[in-house]
């Protein structure tokens, strides 16, 4: 028994660290990496993901695991000890269900379709990418029979992000969260105030954006010793090590203070990072979040339930305007307010608003399922897209790089992954909900910039946790319920209807 | 022999992408990451640089070497496969001496040493830092004895960074070496020019210092899309990968253009690096440099023949005083060449003139000596270094932040490095003289700022042999000599008799 542990321990640790190398150099191709490195850069990702997955499919490590799973030795485990073998074990036998030959075939073909996409997006032509996508497609399903889950086999591509949530579930959220999300939209289109709206010309020099990011990470208490914010053409996340966590932004957008709203929304995932369990569960298959939806609802939470309050901003407002003061000094807080939250249909997913941001993601969980079904085939999914997007938003796009080709997941065979998005949205506004109970002061303390009392509910409720239990399982431990949509439908009637008085 | 041959190439790729890696880890520790990421940074480059050790030392990697070496086989090898299997093979056997734990702690104490350094500088508290140098004292000199090699220990530990090289040649040319520049400068001291030299009390803002750095680069045709600038406490170049190399300066020295000398040389590193064998030695043993004493030689040789050389100054004088603007407007070229040229014994090693650079070098190599030879303990080494600066240079640090405590090698475990750094200096002397004598047109064209064939003949005579031949061998095939301090001396002695007009 204690060998065993011994090498599942150890195999753990040198996973662990070899997740945090790859990390950095993820990490460091996106922010700093001289241009020509991209193909050695490739090959050195590429080894310590094929030594990464070799190690942890090993017959070696199985039979360690399966050792200690047996029912006597099991039951003489410590808890902790029995929460690390049972996780590792679904793993490892997820992960064995897939043949290497299919994973290297998988890579191989993501990583032409992904430079096959970046040149049909810069080209503006469907065409070029649509072959590679119908490979995507069909090595998708494939993998849906390798690992062979009950139901309907999207439910396979959905748990690889979202352990247990399943079509079923889905379908019913998303189809009350879409019909309502329409309706709100259209009671908001009639609004004098949604009519007579402006777009907000102001912009803000680099300096005075970087400035305005550093302070609201050092008031969300991301510790500068354990953290840093760099440049990226997309912002992300990615943690490095437990006390070694980045974030990245873009000064750079047309769009009023895009950094600040992104430095919030990945510091709230790199809050979570910094919070997840260690101790025990340090370095193992614990200590790591147990779903990209439950990790989006910390950036959503922190993003949209914080940063675009009201009560946020009777705070914020007189810093914000100190820093940047001549172009704000003829806006009020109430315009400022209205403008943070304007609600306006667009084509592009990440530049869209609290409201509509989830109607995107349905659209491409909608066609995903229909790809996955054999309803539809990739060559009409231009026009399927641009039907979709006149259905739910009432636009279409002129060109399909504002279209189909927005997005970079398909190239790289994400399927299953955009419904994290809506998922997180939805669980930020139920754990808003529970936090504003428990703590009656909540909106006092967001009024004075004093968030200890938040991060310390997420803390307990939700970061410690890792992967112990299951998103759905930490959701309803800490708010009564899982994944419901009504909440999130209340809190964003109440929110919008006020701003437009309607 | 094909089975054998694919295999050792495919294993000196896969060792030469985790070379990379490691590099990476080590360029961002001293770079962009957060301070208390350092235990764990720790844990990632020994486990990197264990897989690596592993890899190198196997049996199997071993046994294939051997059959390409077996006579027979070899004979039928093509050269350039001649080369790889002949430098593999000593390697190999060089390294399958060390044992895989040894590695490891090496790696694990150095890094948490490296980190009880920066706050022993930091606190001016050379005691902070003992123990650890006591244990990495210790490692070293266990280190010499798994190598073995004839005649003094110590050559065990300059053989890694001069393959070849060994205590008494290096104590026959330090020795002359040190006798002259003792006399050289006590000659200079006696001058008018020295006795009434004043300190230069320009400074430059960071700004300024940037732009005229990113320019002498680009003077250089060090590559921008290959090659990137960035800030640490020590500058130095490393490579990530053919087509990623980082160089780093410091633009907060207290000394005039500290940042743009630094950079210079670590430019001429960089394209040392970026001029290696590509081709047929790409991913091999053979695509990099023999010694660090050959590597210095090409950094020593742009910052001190080209960059403090009055025919560069010709030229780049204007640019800089355009730059610099009002600081620099009431200082003539022949003030500015005075300046940066002017000879001042000093505490800091990378602070110091040309001309006294290397009795700093040789006061390291004198006591790193006397710790192998355990003639002096750790304890007593601030004051043994006191007493030495005073003997060398006439003067005596007031702290051990300027003393002991100056430089980060020993917390890395690099006893037997210093001394390349006077080896560098020496043969960058030869270099220029037989350049001189190969194009007699260096010099105007070193005016007119136009470096094309200097970095061609470096490219020619020195980057493209790679690891193929010795560092003495490559020096002999190129300037028909070795190692010859006399060269560098009677270099010193042309230059700074003239300019102190004795």
């Amino acid at each position: 028994m204690k060998e065993s542990l011994d090498f599942i321990y150890k195999e753990q640790r040198e996973l662990s660290l070899l997740g945090g190398i790859s990390a950095l150099l993820g990490w460091d191709q996106m922010t700093y990496m001289p241009y020509k490195g991209t193909q050695e850069r490739s090959k050195q990702l590429a080894l310590i993901s094929r030594l990464s997955h070799e190690r942890f499919i090993s017959d070696r490590l199985y039979k360690h695991v399966k050792k200690l799973s047996n029912q006597k030795v099991f039951e003489k485990l410590d808890e902790s000890h029995k929460i690390v073998v049972k996780r590792l074990k679904k793993d490892i036998e997820k992960a064995r269900k897939v043949p290497s030959e299919f994973v290297e075939k998988l890579s191989k073909t993501t990583t032409i379709a992904y430079a096959a996409w970046q040149k049909a997006r810069n080209e503006n032509d469907f065409s070029l990418f649509a072959s590679h996508l119908e490979k995507i497609v069909e090595l998708e399903k494939q993998y849906c029979e390798f690992i062979g889950l009950p139901g309907h086999p999207y439910n396979n591509l959905i748990d690889d992000y979202e352990e247990g949530m399943t079509v079923a579930k889905l379908e019913k959220e998303f189809s009350y969260l879409k019909s309502q999300l329409i309706k709100i939209l259209d009671k908001i289109k009639t609004s004098k105030i949604y009519i007579t709206q402006q777009k907000f010309d102001k912009t803000f020099d680099i300096e005075k954006q970087k400035k305005i990011c550093y302070i609201i990470m050092n008031k969300m208490m991301l510790p500068k010793e354990r953290a840093r914010l760099d440049v990226s053409t997309h912002p992300f996340t990615t943690a490095i090590g437990d006390d070694d966590v980045r974030i990245t932004t873009n000064y750079n957008r047309n769009n009023t203070l895009f950094s600040f709203f992104s430095t919030v929304h990945e510091a709230g995932h790199a809050l979570y990072e910094l919070g997840l369990p260690k101790g025990k569960f340090k370095y193992t298959v614990i200590s790591d979040a147990p779903s990209l939806g439950l990790h989006e609802s910390q950036s959503r939470f922190w993003e949209n339930m914080i940063a675009k309050n009201m009560h946020f901003w009777n705070y914020f407002y007189a810093t914000f305007r100190k820093i940047a003061s001549t172009q704000m000094s003829d806006v009020s807080i109430e315009q400022w307010y209205l403008h943070i939250n304007q609600v306006k249909p667009s084509l592009i997913r990440i530049e869209a608003d609290e409201l509509t941001y989830c109607l995107h993601v349905i659209l491409r969980f909608d066609i995903e399922l229909d790809l996955i079904n054999e309803k539809i085939n990739v060559k009409e999914l231009p026009n399927i897209w641009n039907e979709k997007m006149d259905k739910l938003l009432g636009i279409t796009p002129t060109s399909n790089r504002d279209g189909a080709l927005q997005d970079m997941h398909w190239s790289n065979g994400n399927f299953g992954y955009f419904p994290t998005y809506a998922i997180g949205s939805i669980y930020a506004a139920q754990l808003f909900k529970k936090i504003s109970q428990d703590n009656i002061n909540t909106y006092e303390e967001i009024e004075q910039g004093n968030f200890v009392n938040i991060l310390k509910w997420l803390r307990k409720n939700i970061h410690k946790y890792g992967r112990s239990m299951t998103a759905e399982e930490i959701m309803k431990n800490a708010c009564g319920e899982g994944l419901n949509s009504r909440i999130f439908v209340k809190y964003l009637k109440d929110k919008y209807y006020s701003i437009y008085d309607v």
